[in-house]
């Protein structure tokens, strides 16, 4: 579940990348992109997003994420690569 | 699959009410709420998106969204609702 709190995080600072053209993130929305960095598990996604990973600076400079924050805005954007209808 | 174009759409149309409190728009992410709305049938979520519904203008005054996109977009808003782990 996420709060409007955490949305206007997620619109403020993940979308800034993750929404966006030409830049390395993997764009939320993009199945197949999130699939393959689930193969790293899942615990490895939110330490990748805390330390920061590649171009992804830590915690995504959002300062104001809790890491209970974080979590639910990470389990939105895999949200659709963990859908039932895979197609 | 979403583009970085149609992510724009999402941002700078959609989740000004969907990411935003105090609107009586169904948040993204809100799991309950998508599923709820899916009982009516995926198809009707589209009608409603186009011709509008309760507070929502029609085409959530996104004029250079097209069918494709809102498609794209509203696969996006409902994958939560469709996670294998429905917690």
């Amino acid at each position: 579940q996420v709060t409007p709190q955490q949305m206007q995080l997620l619109v403020n600072n993940c979308l800034q990348c993750h929404a966006a053209e030409n830049t390395s993130a993997p764009l939320m929305g993009d199945k197949q992109a999130w699939q393959a960095r689930l193969q790293k598990g899942r615990n490895q996604i939110l330490r990748n997003t805390v330390e920061g990973i590649n171009g992804m600076p830590p915690m995504g400079y959002c300062s104001a994420c809790t890491e209970q924050d974080l979590n639910a805005l990470i389990d939105l954007m895999l949200a659709p690569a963990l859908e039932e209808s895979n197609d």
